[in-house]
Protein backbone atom coordinates (compact mmCIF):
# COMPACT_ATOMS: atom_id res chain seq x y z
CA UNK A 1 0.00 0.00 0.00
CA UNK A 2 1.00 3.42 -0.55
CA UNK A 3 0.23 6.31 1.49
CA UNK A 4 1.66 10.04 -0.30
CA UNK A 5 1.23 12.81 2.34
CA UNK A 6 1.17 16.12 1.22
CA UNK A 7 2.30 19.23 3.73
CA UNK A 8 4.56 21.65 4.25
CA UNK A 9 7.85 22.56 6.11
CA UNK A 10 6.11 25.54 7.14
CA UNK A 11 2.94 24.25 8.22
CA UNK A 12 2.65 23.11 12.02
CA UNK A 13 -0.29 20.99 11.72
CA UNK A 14 1.99 18.47 9.43
CA UNK A 15 4.59 18.36 12.12
CA UNK A 16 2.03 17.70 14.59
CA UNK A 17 0.00 15.00 11.93
CA UNK A 18 2.95 13.51 10.71
CA UNK A 19 3.46 12.13 14.81
CA UNK A 20 -0.29 11.36 14.85
CA UNK A 21 -0.35 9.44 11.27
CA UNK A 22 3.15 7.87 12.38
CA UNK A 23 1.37 6.16 16.11
CA UNK A 24 -1.17 4.58 13.50
CA UNK A 25 1.04 3.36 11.33
CA UNK A 26 3.85 1.93 13.77
CA UNK A 27 0.63 -0.30 15.29
CA UNK A 28 -0.67 -1.17 11.89
CA UNK A 29 0.57 -4.46 11.23
CA UNK A 30 0.49 -4.66 7.52
CA UNK A 31 2.92 -1.44 8.12
CA UNK A 32 6.07 -3.31 6.28
CA UNK A 33 4.31 -3.27 3.10
CA UNK A 34 3.41 0.55 3.68
CA UNK A 35 5.09 2.74 1.40
CA UNK A 36 5.22 6.18 2.65
CA UNK A 37 6.00 9.33 -0.05
CA UNK A 38 5.96 12.95 1.31
CA UNK A 39 4.98 15.25 -1.80
CA UNK A 40 4.94 18.70 -2.13
CA UNK A 41 2.68 21.49 -1.20
CA UNK A 42 3.70 25.50 -0.59
CA UNK A 43 1.49 27.59 2.13
CA UNK A 44 2.76 30.28 0.71
CA UNK A 45 4.22 29.99 -2.44
CA UNK A 46 4.37 33.93 -3.77
CA UNK A 47 6.65 34.74 -1.07
CA UNK A 48 9.94 35.82 -2.76
CA UNK A 49 12.51 33.65 -1.55
CA UNK A 50 14.65 35.86 0.78
CA UNK A 51 11.86 37.62 2.22
CA UNK A 52 11.62 35.99 6.13
CA UNK A 53 9.58 36.87 8.40
CA UNK A 54 8.64 36.37 11.94
CA UNK A 55 6.21 33.68 12.48
CA UNK A 56 4.11 35.83 14.71
CA UNK A 57 4.38 39.14 12.76
CA UNK A 58 3.48 36.98 9.66
CA UNK A 59 0.24 35.86 11.86
CA UNK A 60 -0.45 39.33 12.21
CA UNK A 61 0.06 40.68 8.99
CA UNK A 62 -1.26 38.15 6.42
CA UNK A 63 -4.61 37.23 8.33
CA UNK A 64 -5.22 40.07 10.67
CA UNK A 65 -4.80 38.16 13.87
CA UNK A 66 -3.77 40.30 17.12
CA UNK A 67 -0.59 39.62 18.62
CA UNK A 68 -2.68 37.85 21.27
CA UNK A 69 -4.74 35.98 19.17
CA UNK A 70 -1.70 34.94 17.14
CA UNK A 71 0.53 34.10 20.21
CA UNK A 72 -2.65 32.10 21.71
CA UNK A 73 -2.33 29.87 18.41
CA UNK A 74 0.89 29.09 18.87
CA UNK A 75 0.70 28.01 21.95
CA UNK A 76 -2.19 25.70 21.21
CA UNK A 77 0.09 24.18 18.65
CA UNK A 78 2.56 24.18 21.09
CA UNK A 79 0.21 22.29 23.74
CA UNK A 80 -1.31 19.87 20.46
CA UNK A 81 2.64 19.03 20.03
CA UNK A 82 3.72 18.37 22.88
CA UNK A 83 0.78 15.63 23.50
CA UNK A 84 2.58 13.79 20.66
CA UNK A 85 6.28 13.72 22.67
CA UNK A 86 6.87 16.71 19.89
CA UNK A 87 9.17 19.87 21.18
CA UNK A 88 7.65 23.15 19.77
CA UNK A 89 8.72 26.84 19.94
CA UNK A 90 5.82 28.67 20.47
CA UNK A 91 8.15 32.47 20.30
CA UNK A 92 10.74 33.04 17.68
CA UNK A 93 10.06 30.80 15.01
CA UNK A 94 10.54 32.05 11.26
CA UNK A 95 8.57 32.06 8.52
CA UNK A 96 9.35 31.98 4.43
CA UNK A 97 9.11 30.68 1.12
CA UNK A 98 9.77 26.79 1.43
CA UNK A 99 9.99 26.01 -2.51
CA UNK A 100 13.89 24.82 -2.39
CA UNK A 101 13.02 22.19 0.36
CA UNK A 102 11.07 20.93 -1.40
CA UNK A 103 13.25 20.60 -4.17
CA UNK A 104 15.70 19.21 -1.61
CA UNK A 105 12.95 16.28 -0.65
CA UNK A 106 12.39 15.07 -3.98
CA UNK A 107 16.41 14.72 -4.06
CA UNK A 108 15.90 13.25 -0.93
CA UNK A 109 13.32 10.91 -2.08
CA UNK A 110 15.40 9.38 -5.09
CA UNK A 111 18.71 9.04 -2.60
CA UNK A 112 15.65 6.66 0.05
CA UNK A 113 16.23 10.13 2.62
CA UNK A 114 13.21 11.58 2.31
CA UNK A 115 11.22 10.44 6.06
CA UNK A 116 14.76 11.84 7.39
CA UNK A 117 15.13 15.26 5.93
CA UNK A 118 11.36 16.23 6.12
CA UNK A 119 11.81 15.17 9.87
CA UNK A 120 15.02 17.04 10.07
CA UNK A 121 13.67 19.82 8.55
CA UNK A 122 10.65 19.82 11.41
CA UNK A 123 12.62 19.66 13.77
CA UNK A 124 14.78 22.31 12.54
CA UNK A 125 11.74 24.97 12.32
CA UNK A 126 9.85 23.80 14.97
CA UNK A 127 11.82 22.65 17.56
CA UNK A 128 15.09 24.01 17.40
CA UNK A 129 16.59 27.38 16.88
CA UNK A 130 17.91 26.56 13.89
CA UNK A 131 16.41 28.99 11.01
CA UNK A 132 15.24 26.64 7.75
CA UNK A 133 14.47 30.22 6.46
CA UNK A 134 17.23 32.94 7.30
CA UNK A 135 20.46 31.33 6.53
CA UNK A 136 20.60 30.43 3.55
CA UNK A 137 21.68 27.70 1.13
CA UNK A 138 24.51 26.34 4.22
CA UNK A 139 22.02 25.37 6.58
CA UNK A 140 19.84 23.47 4.32
CA UNK A 141 23.11 21.68 2.92
CA UNK A 142 23.60 20.77 6.68
CA UNK A 143 20.44 19.33 7.44
CA UNK A 144 20.57 17.76 4.17
CA UNK A 145 23.83 16.14 5.14
CA UNK A 146 22.38 15.07 8.98
CA UNK A 147 19.58 12.97 6.99
CA UNK A 148 22.27 11.23 4.88
CA UNK A 149 22.56 13.20 1.61
CA UNK A 150 25.66 13.80 0.25
CA UNK A 151 26.45 17.79 0.90
CA UNK A 152 28.53 18.98 -2.47
CA UNK A 153 24.94 17.15 -4.05
CA UNK A 154 22.91 19.15 -2.22
CA UNK A 155 24.42 22.35 -2.53
CA UNK A 156 24.65 21.83 -6.81
CA UNK A 157 20.90 20.98 -6.11
CA UNK A 158 19.89 24.45 -4.31
CA UNK A 159 22.00 26.65 -6.65
CA UNK A 160 19.86 25.45 -9.54
CA UNK A 161 16.92 26.74 -9.55
CA UNK A 162 15.46 24.31 -12.35
CA UNK A 163 16.40 21.18 -10.35
CA UNK A 164 13.29 19.49 -8.93
CA UNK A 165 11.06 22.47 -9.76
CA UNK A 166 8.97 20.68 -12.13
CA UNK A 167 8.11 17.99 -9.26
CA UNK A 168 7.33 20.18 -7.35
CA UNK A 169 5.11 22.06 -9.24
CA UNK A 170 3.42 18.68 -10.52
CA UNK A 171 2.82 17.71 -7.03
CA UNK A 172 1.21 20.33 -6.15
CA UNK A 173 -0.81 20.23 -9.43
CA UNK A 174 -1.92 16.63 -8.02
CA UNK A 175 -3.01 18.27 -4.84
CA UNK A 176 -5.25 20.32 -6.83
CA UNK A 177 -6.95 17.77 -8.70
CA UNK A 178 -7.07 15.52 -5.72
CA UNK A 179 -8.95 18.29 -4.02
CA UNK A 180 -6.53 19.07 -1.16
CA UNK A 181 -6.57 22.75 -0.55
CA UNK A 182 -4.81 22.69 3.05
CA UNK A 183 -2.43 20.07 4.35
CA UNK A 184 -1.37 18.06 5.75
CA UNK A 185 -3.51 15.78 3.13
CA UNK A 186 -3.20 11.70 3.46
CA UNK A 187 -4.06 9.54 0.50
CA UNK A 188 -4.09 5.86 0.64
CA UNK A 189 -3.30 3.97 -2.48
CA UNK A 190 -5.44 6.69 -4.29
CA UNK A 191 -8.45 5.69 -2.50
CA UNK A 192 -8.86 7.17 0.46
CA UNK A 193 -7.93 10.53 1.51
CA UNK A 194 -7.56 11.90 5.08
CA UNK A 195 -7.30 16.13 5.72
CA UNK A 196 -5.55 17.31 8.60
CA UNK A 197 -3.73 16.34 11.50
CA UNK A 198 -6.74 13.85 12.47
CA UNK A 199 -6.11 11.62 15.70
CA UNK A 200 -4.28 8.23 14.88
CA UNK A 201 -7.49 6.85 15.73
CA UNK A 202 -8.50 8.32 11.99
CA UNK A 203 -5.23 7.09 10.46
CA UNK A 204 -5.76 3.79 11.99
CA UNK A 205 -8.96 3.32 10.59
CA UNK A 206 -7.77 4.93 7.34
CA UNK A 207 -4.99 2.04 7.07
CA UNK A 208 -7.60 -0.69 7.66
CA UNK A 209 -10.22 -0.05 5.42
CA UNK A 210 -7.72 1.05 2.79
CA UNK A 211 -5.73 -2.34 3.06
CA UNK A 212 -8.85 -4.59 3.55
CA UNK A 213 -10.23 -3.10 -0.11
CA UNK A 214 -7.26 -3.82 -1.84
CA UNK A 215 -8.76 -4.73 -5.09
CA UNK A 216 -7.62 -7.65 -7.18
CA UNK A 217 -6.19 -6.54 -10.57
CA UNK A 218 -9.04 -6.99 -13.22
CA UNK A 219 -6.81 -8.40 -15.97
CA UNK A 220 -8.18 -6.91 -19.44
CA UNK A 221 -8.13 -9.86 -22.19
CA UNK A 222 -6.19 -12.26 -20.05
CA UNK A 223 -4.84 -15.93 -21.92
CA UNK A 224 -3.29 -16.41 -25.09
CA UNK A 225 -1.04 -13.48 -24.60
CA UNK A 226 2.52 -13.16 -26.19
CA UNK A 227 4.97 -13.22 -23.08
CA UNK A 228 8.00 -14.72 -21.75
CA UNK A 229 7.99 -16.42 -18.74
CA UNK A 230 10.14 -18.97 -16.47
CA UNK A 231 9.40 -21.82 -18.80
CA UNK A 232 10.22 -19.94 -22.46
CA UNK A 233 8.38 -17.58 -24.70
CA UNK A 234 4.93 -17.84 -26.28
CA UNK A 235 5.20 -18.52 -30.14
CA UNK A 236 2.10 -17.18 -31.40
CA UNK A 237 -0.06 -19.57 -33.19
CA UNK A 238 0.26 -17.96 -37.20
CA UNK B 1 -2.79 7.79 -14.32
CA UNK B 2 0.18 5.20 -13.27
CA UNK B 3 1.22 2.73 -15.47
CA UNK B 4 3.65 0.16 -14.31
CA UNK B 5 5.68 -2.49 -17.34
CA UNK B 6 6.85 -5.51 -15.43
CA UNK B 7 9.62 -6.68 -18.11
CA UNK B 8 13.10 -8.02 -18.54
CA UNK B 9 15.48 -6.94 -21.70
CA UNK B 10 16.20 -10.49 -22.22
CA UNK B 11 12.32 -10.59 -22.92
CA UNK B 12 11.58 -10.61 -26.95
CA UNK B 13 7.64 -9.51 -26.24
CA UNK B 14 8.60 -6.84 -23.67
CA UNK B 15 10.20 -5.23 -26.86
CA UNK B 16 7.39 -5.90 -29.19
CA UNK B 17 4.97 -5.13 -26.12
CA UNK B 18 6.52 -1.96 -25.47
CA UNK B 19 5.97 -0.57 -29.01
CA UNK B 20 2.37 -1.52 -28.99
CA UNK B 21 1.63 -0.17 -25.34
CA UNK B 22 3.27 2.68 -26.97
CA UNK B 23 1.75 3.27 -29.95
CA UNK B 24 -1.77 3.26 -27.69
CA UNK B 25 -0.44 5.41 -25.61
CA UNK B 26 0.93 8.11 -27.66
CA UNK B 27 -3.04 7.80 -29.18
CA UNK B 28 -4.70 8.72 -26.04
CA UNK B 29 -5.64 11.74 -25.13
CA UNK B 30 -4.69 12.10 -21.73
CA UNK B 31 -1.43 10.47 -22.29
CA UNK B 32 0.84 13.69 -21.15
CA UNK B 33 -1.04 12.69 -17.66
CA UNK B 34 0.12 8.99 -17.84
CA UNK B 35 3.03 8.28 -15.94
CA UNK B 36 5.10 5.37 -17.41
CA UNK B 37 7.24 3.30 -14.80
CA UNK B 38 9.58 0.45 -16.04
CA UNK B 39 9.49 -2.51 -13.12
CA UNK B 40 12.40 -5.59 -13.04
CA UNK B 41 11.45 -9.16 -13.68
CA UNK B 42 14.13 -11.42 -14.78
CA UNK B 43 13.45 -14.33 -16.86
CA UNK B 44 16.55 -16.34 -15.65
CA UNK B 45 17.69 -14.80 -12.52
CA UNK B 46 19.40 -18.04 -11.49
CA UNK B 47 21.75 -18.05 -14.59
CA UNK B 48 25.18 -16.88 -13.27
CA UNK B 49 26.51 -13.29 -14.07
CA UNK B 50 28.96 -14.49 -16.50
CA UNK B 51 27.48 -17.34 -17.97
CA UNK B 52 26.06 -16.14 -21.67
CA UNK B 53 25.25 -18.38 -24.03
CA UNK B 54 23.72 -17.70 -28.02
CA UNK B 55 20.04 -17.92 -27.87
CA UNK B 56 19.55 -20.49 -30.25
CA UNK B 57 21.08 -22.45 -28.18
CA UNK B 58 19.77 -21.39 -24.83
CA UNK B 59 16.04 -22.50 -26.19
CA UNK B 60 16.78 -25.67 -27.20
CA UNK B 61 19.04 -26.31 -24.16
CA UNK B 62 16.41 -25.15 -21.50
CA UNK B 63 13.58 -25.88 -23.41
CA UNK B 64 14.49 -28.92 -25.56
CA UNK B 65 13.10 -27.20 -28.70
CA UNK B 66 14.90 -28.42 -32.48
CA UNK B 67 17.46 -26.10 -33.75
CA UNK B 68 14.68 -25.47 -36.43
CA UNK B 69 12.03 -24.71 -33.98
CA UNK B 70 14.16 -22.36 -31.89
CA UNK B 71 14.98 -20.83 -35.04
CA UNK B 72 10.99 -20.60 -36.15
CA UNK B 73 10.70 -18.63 -33.29
CA UNK B 74 12.91 -16.05 -33.29
CA UNK B 75 11.91 -15.87 -37.04
CA UNK B 76 8.22 -15.09 -35.56
CA UNK B 77 9.37 -12.53 -33.17
CA UNK B 78 11.51 -10.85 -36.04
CA UNK B 79 8.40 -10.85 -38.34
CA UNK B 80 6.26 -9.63 -35.03
CA UNK B 81 8.78 -6.58 -34.38
CA UNK B 82 9.12 -5.74 -37.99
CA UNK B 83 5.65 -5.50 -37.99
CA UNK B 84 5.64 -2.54 -35.17
CA UNK B 85 8.74 -1.23 -36.99
CA UNK B 86 11.67 -2.62 -35.18
CA UNK B 87 14.50 -4.22 -36.09
CA UNK B 88 15.06 -7.66 -34.60
CA UNK B 89 17.80 -9.95 -35.28
CA UNK B 90 16.94 -13.16 -35.90
CA UNK B 91 20.38 -14.55 -35.35
CA UNK B 92 23.05 -13.83 -33.49
CA UNK B 93 21.88 -13.11 -30.13
CA UNK B 94 22.77 -14.20 -27.20
CA UNK B 95 21.36 -14.47 -23.24
CA UNK B 96 22.61 -14.13 -20.20
CA UNK B 97 21.74 -12.86 -16.15
CA UNK B 98 20.11 -8.77 -16.59
CA UNK B 99 20.01 -8.62 -12.92
CA UNK B 100 22.90 -5.73 -13.62
CA UNK B 101 20.76 -4.07 -16.11
CA UNK B 102 17.91 -3.33 -13.86
CA UNK B 103 19.89 -2.58 -11.00
CA UNK B 104 20.73 0.28 -13.47
CA UNK B 105 17.10 0.67 -14.40
CA UNK B 106 16.77 1.77 -11.11
CA UNK B 107 19.51 4.08 -11.01
CA UNK B 108 18.02 5.89 -13.75
CA UNK B 109 14.78 5.98 -13.04
CA UNK B 110 15.52 8.61 -9.74
CA UNK B 111 17.72 10.03 -12.71
CA UNK B 112 14.26 10.38 -14.69
CA UNK B 113 16.04 7.97 -17.76
CA UNK B 114 14.79 5.07 -17.28
CA UNK B 115 12.48 5.01 -20.27
CA UNK B 116 15.53 6.55 -22.46
CA UNK B 117 17.99 3.54 -20.85
CA UNK B 118 15.19 0.38 -21.48
CA UNK B 119 14.56 0.86 -24.99
CA UNK B 120 18.55 1.65 -25.38
CA UNK B 121 19.09 -1.83 -23.69
CA UNK B 122 16.55 -3.29 -25.56
CA UNK B 123 17.57 -2.13 -29.01
CA UNK B 124 21.77 -2.77 -28.15
CA UNK B 125 20.21 -6.49 -27.42
CA UNK B 126 17.44 -7.46 -29.78
CA UNK B 127 18.48 -4.53 -33.20
CA UNK B 128 21.91 -4.02 -32.72
CA UNK B 129 25.43 -6.26 -32.49
CA UNK B 130 26.36 -5.08 -29.48
CA UNK B 131 25.83 -7.43 -26.95
CA UNK B 132 24.05 -6.52 -23.29
CA UNK B 133 25.82 -9.90 -21.57
CA UNK B 134 29.43 -10.27 -23.60
CA UNK B 135 30.80 -7.32 -22.69
CA UNK B 136 30.94 -6.79 -18.76
CA UNK B 137 30.17 -3.70 -17.38
CA UNK B 138 32.15 -1.48 -19.70
CA UNK B 139 28.97 -2.03 -22.58
CA UNK B 140 26.80 -1.06 -20.32
CA UNK B 141 28.36 1.70 -19.03
CA UNK B 142 28.25 2.68 -23.14
CA UNK B 143 24.64 2.28 -23.29
CA UNK B 144 23.45 4.23 -19.90
CA UNK B 145 25.60 7.28 -21.03
CA UNK B 146 23.89 7.12 -24.01
CA UNK B 147 20.82 7.11 -22.52
CA UNK B 148 22.34 10.07 -20.30
CA UNK B 149 23.30 9.00 -17.71
CA UNK B 150 27.16 9.74 -15.87
CA UNK B 151 29.38 7.48 -16.80
CA UNK B 152 31.17 7.10 -13.47
CA UNK B 153 27.66 6.59 -11.14
CA UNK B 154 26.93 4.14 -13.66
CA UNK B 155 30.05 2.60 -13.12
CA UNK B 156 30.07 2.38 -9.43
CA UNK B 157 26.17 1.38 -9.31
CA UNK B 158 27.65 -1.80 -11.47
CA UNK B 159 30.48 -2.23 -9.24
CA UNK B 160 28.29 -2.35 -6.18
CA UNK B 161 26.14 -5.41 -6.08
CA UNK B 162 24.42 -4.31 -3.58
CA UNK B 163 23.29 -1.22 -5.37
CA UNK B 164 19.38 -1.08 -5.59
CA UNK B 165 19.61 -4.93 -5.68
CA UNK B 166 17.04 -4.59 -3.26
CA UNK B 167 14.80 -2.37 -5.42
CA UNK B 168 14.83 -4.91 -8.09
CA UNK B 169 14.09 -7.72 -5.61
CA UNK B 170 10.83 -5.92 -4.24
CA UNK B 171 9.36 -5.43 -8.15
CA UNK B 172 9.98 -9.50 -8.58
CA UNK B 173 8.15 -9.72 -5.19
CA UNK B 174 5.19 -7.30 -6.15
CA UNK B 175 4.80 -9.17 -9.39
CA UNK B 176 4.25 -12.34 -8.01
CA UNK B 177 2.26 -10.78 -5.67
CA UNK B 178 0.12 -9.03 -8.60
CA UNK B 179 -0.62 -12.85 -10.03
CA UNK B 180 2.16 -11.94 -12.95
CA UNK B 181 4.28 -15.00 -13.77
CA UNK B 182 5.74 -13.32 -17.14
CA UNK B 183 6.30 -10.30 -18.94
CA UNK B 184 5.22 -7.78 -20.33
CA UNK B 185 2.81 -7.23 -17.76
CA UNK B 186 1.10 -3.90 -17.88
CA UNK B 187 -0.46 -2.06 -14.33
CA UNK B 188 -2.71 0.26 -15.02
CA UNK B 189 -3.42 2.37 -11.70
CA UNK B 190 -3.22 -0.99 -9.45
CA UNK B 191 -6.62 -1.41 -11.10
CA UNK B 192 -6.41 -3.08 -14.18
CA UNK B 193 -3.59 -6.07 -15.16
CA UNK B 194 -2.33 -6.53 -18.96
CA UNK B 195 -0.62 -9.41 -19.44
CA UNK B 196 1.54 -9.86 -22.41
CA UNK B 197 2.28 -8.33 -25.70
CA UNK B 198 -1.52 -7.90 -26.70
CA UNK B 199 -2.30 -5.58 -29.76
CA UNK B 200 -2.20 -1.64 -29.39
CA UNK B 201 -5.92 -1.93 -29.23
CA UNK B 202 -6.05 -3.87 -25.89
CA UNK B 203 -4.07 -1.15 -24.80
CA UNK B 204 -6.09 1.76 -25.89
CA UNK B 205 -9.07 -0.37 -24.42
CA UNK B 206 -7.37 -0.76 -20.99
CA UNK B 207 -6.04 3.30 -21.36
CA UNK B 208 -9.87 4.01 -21.50
CA UNK B 209 -11.24 1.83 -19.01
CA UNK B 210 -8.84 2.68 -16.28
CA UNK B 211 -8.82 6.45 -17.01
CA UNK B 212 -12.94 6.34 -16.64
CA UNK B 213 -13.05 4.36 -13.48
CA UNK B 214 -10.18 6.47 -11.88
CA UNK B 215 -12.61 7.12 -8.50
CA UNK B 216 -12.81 10.22 -6.27
CA UNK B 217 -10.89 9.70 -3.37
CA UNK B 218 -13.13 8.80 -0.47
CA UNK B 219 -12.55 11.03 2.59
CA UNK B 220 -12.55 9.44 5.60
CA UNK B 221 -13.95 11.66 8.33
CA UNK B 222 -13.55 15.04 6.57
CA UNK B 223 -14.53 18.37 8.50
CA UNK B 224 -12.96 20.31 11.06
CA UNK B 225 -9.83 19.20 10.14
CA UNK B 226 -6.66 20.50 11.78
CA UNK B 227 -4.55 21.63 8.89
CA UNK B 228 -3.10 24.51 7.30
CA UNK B 229 -4.15 26.13 4.27
CA UNK B 230 -3.98 29.34 2.06
CA UNK B 231 -5.58 30.72 4.96
CA UNK B 232 -4.00 30.16 7.64
CA UNK B 233 -3.96 27.10 9.88
CA UNK B 234 -6.68 26.34 11.35
CA UNK B 235 -6.44 26.76 15.55
CA UNK B 236 -8.83 23.88 17.16
CA UNK B 237 -11.59 24.91 19.21
CA UNK B 238 -10.24 23.79 23.05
Amino acid sequence: MRVEIWSDIACPWCYVGKARFEKALGAFPHRDEVEVVHRSFELDPHRAKGDVQPVLAMLSGKYGMSAAQAQAGEDNLGAQAAAEGLDYRTTGRDHGNTFDMHRLLHLARERGRQDELIQILYRANFAEERSVFSEGDERLVELAAEAGLDTEEARRVLADPAAYADAVRADEREAAELGANGVPFFVLDRAYGVSGAQPAEVFTQALTQAWGERSPLRLIEDGGAEACGPDGCEVPRT
